[in-house]
């Protein structure tokens, strides 16, 4: 392996090296199953540090590229759906790698074991409507909610998120400049797809941030996912059998419901949604969310993306409807691009919003959709108007256009991470009886039970000292789940909440009082 | 007859008159084919103007509680259902009324006869996508509209409003204060049906200025009527049968045929949509536009809405969508009250909209669901997010909470009352060869031509000296259709365009030069 930095270069260190390894891998020149270099001796061969070494091997590991196996150091994964990708949309770039079959169950050791989840028949009603609201949940009817629960003193909502960092005074500045140059036509209607200079800005975005490749005519604006998923409904068709992962997110089940979709749980395993189920239930598009599964945290890795983009490859119909909804909120290493970015044949529907980057309150989601699907729109979809205004749109497309949003992610990304390292090290007396998964990326964590209990009483015993913990079992629909698990979320609590949140805990469940 | 006319009251005395007459009639006192006191005789007999009494008769006539027969006088209009609803919904007040039958045939001479609209097979492809875009119509693919056609001078379309009056300045205050006072609060998602001060807002404007009768739980707020309506499938169901009138407003139509409804279009006669094809057609729903017809202008007279409401009330799932998109703009008289008014059954889904009186690019409408109906959102929608920010809905809050919206539209009513007159007569040379129709309401005027002529030859024309006019067949869908008929807004012109605008009309069409 040769690999010449450029220390003048754009690309830091890391990520040259990070890029070269990852090259190296799709284009079969590293072979799956090959051993790389230990940290410390490619540091010293490259003369950077090791800890430099270590970043650009743990978002390899991250991605999915490489494995490590205990006391042996890091391996090649196997790849052979890569080529095979890149075979169907353009030709090879490398030799036919076959590697080693044994990565499915060797285990990421990161990632969070679905199958250790508690078995839940009951879908735990008491919860299911109290939820507090963010992108990702509400309370089904929620005029009397508070009244509900008035001893609760302190809420790891997983859907909260922090709103102390957001920038008022720029949202005002900007608000104000675009009213006052405001003439008739942003009051205008505008167009259905949403202004095309926002859809520029997103696309930039999209690209930079998020690997994504796409145009601004292929993106749709609309007013929150929700929205979009019915407008997918129009274009997708009605009967459609959709794949979930389980457990997934709630909302999301409820509208495929809500469309009469004929619905397939598909269980995860610790690399994400299991792909030889999607061919034998002859199932038409599968929901995933790659690069931050909800609630486990999982991160497909690469291998696992391109199983799933070889069997979306396998009939015209098949589509991959992939929610992005929080790879903001990565704390290692660089984001996990998005699963569109490794699609060359459109068969990825990439669904982002900025509820959880900017506020909830906001109500600008996107969509876009690859080109055969772009043609349905077209011809059955486009008299739909618009549910933005042009006024958000305006602000919003302002608001990333001159760098204001990168700074307030950047901002919101060290908020995070700080109250993501808090929890880690308060939860850390926790450790014997709960594994702690989901971490380094997003605004929430999973406690597991070690021993058997009941996660009514996990969630009923918490609430008793005044802390609401959200019960897995309660926010996802479950078919199968063995042990207790519990949702932390951490998005809307100051410091010094979890600090005595996590206290109130500590002695509703007796951590530390074990004989 | 005995009306005692308070002179220190809060009603004006017109209204009084208006009142006491149209109760009289409610109640069975006034009997069917009863003729009333002339104008002249009553307004000595109260000691009033002559003009008063005519204004409060004009208003009776205009909501169809009494008729104007030439050379004879005003007499009350034939009530049959009107007590046969009463007794449905409660104890009857009054006596069985038979009244005469032939009021159906009878002619109201101020309503436009839609069964001397000219027959078109093909529905006018040309300006099916190309239509300028207010809350009534979009450009399919808008992208490359503006180079489709250069030469448009004036357009008359029946989509645009007028923004020259909006108070950009008190909307700017309000949005600085909004944002200055905010908190988190206002950032996060909110209530699924819309905030609840903003419902409280809407349902007492409802009530004062639409006759409306609704609690705040009633209203569900969205980002605009294909929204609502997208949301409204998912109450009704899958399979509806719906009436349409016939024409009616191609936005709607092609919603409800994208849900894949089972659309019966009912031709309309003078009063409206005909009752006896939703029976034996065994129509579920109506989609009907009582106050002011698009694009016919038709004014739904009490008689006709009262057979609506009874048919309504013949089955439990049997519902009348009322689309009130322009009653704000009447401009003779008061306002015509919603058929929701009269409903005392919950069997009327009403929609709203503040795109016609605000601006488009508002997105804000609104749908006040009958009880039944609300339970079914309640238990099968209620997840689904509201689609306007929570920042649009406190401004658009204090907008109407503080009188603004009043005055707005006291101010714009007055604006597009002097563009209608100038309208109407600018358009006098024209009666030789057209009947104008659609008047004293909204922002359009329809001509129809008395001789035989192709609307698309009416067209083509005026777009040769520059001037867009919008065939009937073109916007709306037509099975049966015989006199070329054209669509001319105003709401977005200035005075000066419009007269420039008529008289290149009159040089197309050869306006005072025959011989």
């Amino acid at each position: 392996m040769t690999i010449r930095l450029q220390t003048g270069g754009s690309a830091c260190l890391y990520e040259q090296i990070y890029e070269h390894i990852k090259k190296e891998i799709r284009e079969g020149k590293l072979l799956a199953g090959e051993r790389l270099p230990s940290t410390r001796f490619l540091a010293e061969y490259l003369q950077v540090s090791r800890s430099t070494v270590d970043y650009a091997y743990s978002q390899l590991l991250a991605e999915g590229y490489i494995e490590s196996r205990p006391y042996r150091g890091y391996f090649v994964c196997s790849m052979e759906e890569l080529v095979g990708m890149e075979d169907l949309g353009r030709s090879a770039v490398g030799s036919q790698i076959h590697g080693r079959d044994d990565t499915e169950r060797a285990g990421g050791g990161q990632y969070y074991d679905i199958r250790q989840l508690g078995d839940r028949k009951q879908p735990g009603d008491r919860y299911d409507g109290t939820v507090k609201d963010g992108e990702w949940m509400e309370p089904v009817v929620s005029e009397r909610a508070s009244t509900d629960q008035p001893h609760v003193r302190c809420d790891f909502s997983p859907y909260d998120i922090d709103m102390s960092g957001f920038p008022f005074s720029v949202w005002k500045k900007i608000t104000k400049n675009i009213l006052t140059y405001a003439n008739s036509d942003l009051f205008s209607r505008g167009q259905a797809q949403g202004d095309y200079e926002l859809r520029v800005t997103i696309s930039r975005y999209l690209h930079s941030s998020r690997g994504v490749n796409c145009s601004p005519e292929q993106i749709i604006v609309g007013a929150g996912n929700d929205y979009l998923l019915m407008l997918l409904e129009k274009i997708l068709g009605r009967h459609v059998r959709i794949a979930m992962e389980n457990p997934t997110y709630l909302r999301s089940y409820r509208i495929f419901q809500s469309f009469a979709y004929d619905i397939v749980t598909v269980d995860m395993d610790e690399y994400g949604m299991r792909v030889e189920p999607l061919e034998r239930k002859k199932v038409q598009a599968a929901y995933v969310m790659p690069s931050h599964q909800f609630p486990t945290g999982v991160v497909m890795p690469i291998r696992r993306r391109l199983e799933l983009l070889r069997w979306a490859a396998g009939a015209p119909d098949r589509y991959l409807i992939e929610d992005d909804y929080d790879s903001e909120f990565r704390f290692r290493g660089k984001p996990i691009p998005a699963l569109q970015a490794s699609d060359e044949l459109g068969k990825v529907i990439y669904l982002g919003s900025f509820s959880k980057s900017i506020a909830p309150a906001i109500r600008v989601s996107f969509m876009v959709l690859p080109e055969p699907l772009l043609q349905v729109y077209k011809r059955d979809c486009a008299f739909y108007s618009c549910t933005v205004s042009r006024i958000d749109q305006s602000i919003l497309n302002e608001f990333i256009r001159d760098g204001y949003f990168e700074r307030h992610l950047n901002k919101m990304r060290k908020i995070y991470r700080a109250k993501h390292d808090l929890m880690l090290e308060e939860l850390l007396p926790f450790q014997k009886r709960f594994t702690v998964s989901g971490e380094n990326a997003g605004l929430h964590l999973l406690l597991t039970a070690r021993e058997q209990m009941s996660e009514e009483e996990l969630v009923c015993r918490a609430e008793e000292q005044g802390v609401k913990v959200y019960g897995l079992s309660a926010g996802m629909r479950m078919t199968e789940t063995k042990a207790a698990t519990v949702l932390l979320g951490f998005g809307g609590l100051a410091p010094e909440q979890i600090t005595e949140g996590i206290r109130r805990l500590k002695t509703a469940w007796e951590i530390g009082t074990e004989k």
